[in-house]
């Protein structure tokens, strides 16, 4: 059987992800991401309203038309974890394939949020779920497989495609996390079971696979995040909390933290109540039934004004903002332009860290300044990646012996440490092992 | 009563801690340490024989010269902990002056092996245990008390000196941790209460202070290193690790974890043996009965050959050599110096970090380098730091409440950012807030 | 003679910087200068209708409220140069001190420009021209000389005033330049005979006090720019040029390359214009006649519609945006937002650097971003400080052989490097070398 | 005809440069270099009497084995310029090819003196010195020409191989000057020729690929230490300079810039004897006749001795240990290990950068600390890289419009921003750009 992959984003950046593999006459496509920075960087841009190709013009989303290439019939697309970079060009993309989206029940879930929001298209795809250890035929001869991963969202999966020619095992994004607090650990068993059913290839999120070591699973992030809280217990100001908004497990240690201490936690920012209050109506979360989560300014601001009147001393805002973006809810209360007051002795906590690149560490930084202008006292960086390192990418490869790898997930100074670590299982460049950009194909079996 | 404070040493570097406080007619000294890149710049130095005179010269003892100008007599010699940069000049200067020196048993301990590896000096002194919580009488007016503190070593005090005109309370080295894995908690209570009797003077260490928020506790560290372990439970070849054999509590973590996984633990090098056989005895820690620790070449090596014999995969190695120091014992091994073979796919764990200076940065390079060179995956990092960071400066501030300040345990630019916190509280520099260099005095009371 | 020195302002950052030096009973001020950062961070601030108080609680301007209790007369305000943060809050401050400010002539043209602009208070104070190598008596006692330095901008001097008790000298900012391109070398004679007649304070500019080894000259940068502008002669599309705009002796080399290479230059921005403008009718620089200069938007945009239609290969537009100000010209380039087309190939030079701080750094990455995503190639960090590194100041220490240092233009972190290096000299902390803050008050000769 | 490229060594590193070429029945070699920090890693490794499996082992030299896969006859070896990582392994590997060795008359001399020093292969092969802008037949088809470059060393060339199906240009090393001190200019016009007259493929050295702007000329470089130098005119203790030894254009700027100020230069050190002496004796550079040149430890120790006794302000010594090489001549005058006295303010001039590498980083700085000990003012930095930076490069593909391109002299993280580049001049990975390894085989025409 042919087997053939496209690289067709996200080998070049991070963000606007999408692959598709080509097994016979079936074809697959993983994910369909969102670059947003590239939208951020020109003023006054809506992406609700615009059309695919100028999106694909300035780099924002995948650019599918290496598709025509493909020959065969798409028959799933599968995201395979409901961050942006890799829903994110759905709603702009989707509806040029006549096949179904599938995906976790969360993922679907968020995707279906996306569509709603998307004013250009009408996405009409079907919406399919299927859990974590779910399987389903891909025309006669395959089958897709999701294995249960663990990363900074919940319900994350590994998509496996399997045919006749070897498993096609779609790696994005993970962490090797064997007690990640929110869903079960990451299913090495699976992985290991098919590498020993034989992996014809490996697409690898590089993100982290320069750093050495193995990433700290959630558990160390909690730890760390307790001991902080709990330091402050005695404090009788206000404590702010900022987070990952899609982060859940995060945003439920620090709602019990917060409860612990003493405090009752609200979580603020419209991001902040989609993705914890889709996980709580989808059971993922068990949050307290008195939990406040508010989007809506006006909800928000009153929410603040009741806080200011009861007693800051009594509540733990959870709330947007933890890179300093500059209108959402944290930098507005660094500018004091919520009614909630900072005053001198109150604490921050960041329990994320600033994705490494000027533009976030500038707006982060005048963030900080503006809540110390008003006596806030910071607590940063409390945070663990949801991407592989070095060692764990390391026990992946010899979980999964494959025998052709894809670097993906990064440009390709980030695939070098990759490369250097893949070829110590006898990879070859060139041969086996794919340094590959945007838009290429590559042929595996003939 | 009049009041004086002599900055001796550490107070334009790290390494050779030296203060003393004249209240009254009793003088009190804080730590006699040794800065020992000082001495390891120059080749075959063997401080063991040299006079005080020439160590002062290099800048590796402390110049207490300027105590001649200190009217009043020396009634105690109090080292905080039992690091070398407090302890190690001791057996260099105290033979100097006729008082005792007063410390924790395990620092007690460390103070007699010190004085014992003398060869130029006879050193005297009366060596007095006193407990954390302890009080003993300075002369007729003054009393010496011991407040338990949290730091990278067991058995560390804060000094405080009771005086008619306030408390004196001598800061250095913590950490702030409510769950430090061996020993109690720092003692806030009794440092609030100090704060409310009125505290004259605080002498601090300034290590973090430029670093925001607060030093996570050893149990996160221990949390941490408990994820790294774990997930090496089912590699079947050779596992080391290294960390600071004075970490009492990192070693005691690495003992356990070994166990956990079903790896013998073995405690091998000089200094290994020694902090460990130390705490061990006076029973500070309680390791499984047949815990081996071995120093001396013949016995480690014997030990690495019967560890190969009997398999590696059922041992953990805890040895010396966390920054990469040339003879330090994994270093030797990567040089492949000893029976123990590290092969392929072999794991190397880091409990620690690199001291950020370049000539540590190089030899650590190199010896990853090293075992790199030989199939070592590396895990490093995994460690928190024993010194207060920003905001738990903010806390003990907020604590003490003291009328003087007077930042130490750095040069100029690491009292910087302390400077900019404790004005915060309302010192002044100039005034109540002591920029200070080593030999200085301070008059406080007149 | 009572002697007496009130650090005002820039002894805690680099921005505000005012000193007062009180000989007698004669008071000089030295600097009176604007931290445009703390402005900057609020949205929509315009300073020119605020009040002193405002500006003084945002940290804008110094805080002269100290001056009450430094008893004597005013009797000149010196401005060192025309740089904001020496001169921008004169207009704010000078008139409440019935005194004359004395000032190089370039410096008093831009004073008098400052205080046009201003629309909040009437400064009605003399303004007094004095050439470098000038002198002026203050009160019956003691003279007021300018002696002659070389900074990143034109006509800079460095005060001293000589008292009965020896010569005071303030000494911001400075580079030692003995081959500045435009104007005089620094005299450095003069220095030594100063020394020589003994220098009671030196007040000296830290700001690259830890930078090993000289600060380069002018020269070397104009040599490095030629080299750049040479390579490209034989580029037939768009050549953009940027530098600081009140940077004259920078502007200069830029208008002769480009002649050089067969370009003809274009002074675009309204401070382009503005600091050229006035260096030209001054005759401080001899720009070729028809030079043009333009800084209002319409100007602007007919200058970019002729150079669009003359075809691009024969100009040099040199503007504003270095550090990739959101408003300046260039980034408004690199946004489409001119009628000058940024094609592929195009060359962008940025004789500058960016000016270390994570705003600072977002923006400008920003503004090259934008300019790449249009296809310029970008040429960058074309520049020398105007500030002294370390062996400047040995130099200058070395030749004034001063009693008493006060380091300033910096925080204390940056004043370290400052005090080691001034402690080789015989200088002692708390003694003769005076760590300070704002609003302290020295008393040198009671 | 068949075209076909084997990159051998320096595709996964800097060091080890060696890439074969066939066209047709014809193979030439360009460089065979030695990686020495493989060599330094390990204690008391004498290369000289290494065999080269062991040298090949510790991935010190080329992996040659690789060559026995391609068909037809070496007709030539031909190293670019006389740097270690492109002719150090000359004397393990030439001998097994039977072909002459072709190089500048520069390069062949030191080419002569590497094998001289050899003591386990005697190397047989002719040596054939070619000019820059000469010509030579490879086989009935082929020719090489040589292209004269700029670099640090003088003599440097790229080699190009015209065959009927196109050039084969070997980029490596260079820079691209137009005022290079000594020798001539970089020859662009014949590049671009044959840019016109088609480029088949083009190897380029990626060192500097990812760093803005183009390199500074040498006579920058010159500049900036003429500025240095002349501003020590009136010191009157010692002053000490030290560059790389190949750099004879430095050299000679230092030379003269002594001479101006009134010290008499002397070259110390063996390899600045070999080095200048070479040049020296090949009339490439005309030095004063009393120039003396030491690389014997007694006659380097006899002059230290005269200098000392007829005053240290008469000399400019010019010596080794511009990176901190513990054995090198600065180095042990850093210890005391010379007869020459360093004194308080005495001038220590770097004419040279750290090569980034943390041995490197730890061995310069403890080789300043020693330095400093004894009173030494450091100048560092003056220096300008032989390698094209990002807009060189732009300027070579411009220049070349290659048909196909392979980075070389990096790693793969190297070679990225490279890619990057060349992919604007509509190269694509996987097709026209060859990103590679060491020991592949690239088939350009079948």
């Amino acid at each position: 059987m042919e087997i053939e992959i496209a690289t067709i984003g996200g080998y070049e950046e991070v963000g606007r992800q999408m692959t598709a593999v080509r097994a016979g006459d079936d074809v697959v496509v993983f994910d369909m991401g969102l670059n947003l920075s590239k939208v951020l960087i020109h003023d006054n841009v809506e992406t609700e309203r615009m059309h695919s190709l100028d999106l694909i013009d300035m780099g924002a989303i995948p650019d599918d038309r290496v598709m025509s290439e493909l020959e065969g019939d798409v028959k799933a697309i599968v995201p395979t974890h409901g961050h942006l970079d890799h829903i994110g060009a759905i709603s702009k993309l989707a509806h040029r394939y006549d096949a179904p989206i599938v995906a976790t029940p969360f993922t679907i879930e968020l995707v279906k949020q996306q569509i709603k929001g998307e004013e250009k298209f009408g996405v009409q795809n079907d919406l399919v779920k299927m859990e974590a250890g779910g399987r389903m035929a891909i025309g006669d001869e395959n089958e897709l497989e999701f294995v249960n991963v663990t990363h900074s969202i919940i319900d994350a999966i590994n998509p496996v495609l399997h045919t006749p020619e070897g498993a096609i095992v779609y790696g994005l994004d993970k962490r090797m996390d064997h007690d990640p607090v929110l869903g079960d650990p990451i299913d090495m068993e699976r992985f290991r079971e098919i590498g020993r059913e034989g992996v014809l290839c490996y697409i690898e999120d590089c993100t982290n696979a320069g750093k050495k070591g193995r990433t700290p699973s959630e558990s160390v992030a909690r730890r760390h995040l307790k001991d902080v809280m709990y330091s402050l217990e005695d404090y009788d100001g206000g404590i702010v909390a900022t987070t990952f908004s899609s982060h859940i497990a995060r945003v439920k240690s620090l709602v019990e933290f917060a409860d612990d201490i003493g405090r009752q936690p609200v979580l603020l920012g419209r991001s902040m109540e989609k993705y914890s209050g889709t996980a709580e109506r989808l059971d993922f979360v068990d949050f307290p039934d008195d939990l406040g989560m508010y989007g809506h300014r006006k909800s928000v601001d009153r929410t603040f004004k009741r806080i200011m009147n009861e007693g800051k001393e009594n509540f733990l805002p959870i709330v947007t903002g933890h890179q300093g973006e500059p209108r959402a809810m944290l930098t507005r209360m660094g500018r004091g332009e919520t009614p909630y007051d900072i005053e001198d002795g109150d604490k921050v906590i960041f329990s994320a860290r600033v994705i490494p690149e000027p533009t976030n560490e500038g707006q982060r930084y005048q963030s900080e300044k503006l809540l110390r202008m008003q006596g806030a006292r910071i607590y940063d960086e409390i945070h663990v990646s949801g991407h592989l390192r070095e060692e764990g990418h390391y026990e992946m490869l010899d979980a999964l012996q494959p025998e052709n790898v894809i670097p993906a997930h990064q440009d390709m100074q980030g695939f070098a440490p990759y490369v250097d670590l893949a070829e110590q299982f006898g990879l070859e460049v060139g041969e086996t092992l794919h340094v590959t950009r945007n838009g290429n194909m590559i042929q595996l079996v003939e």
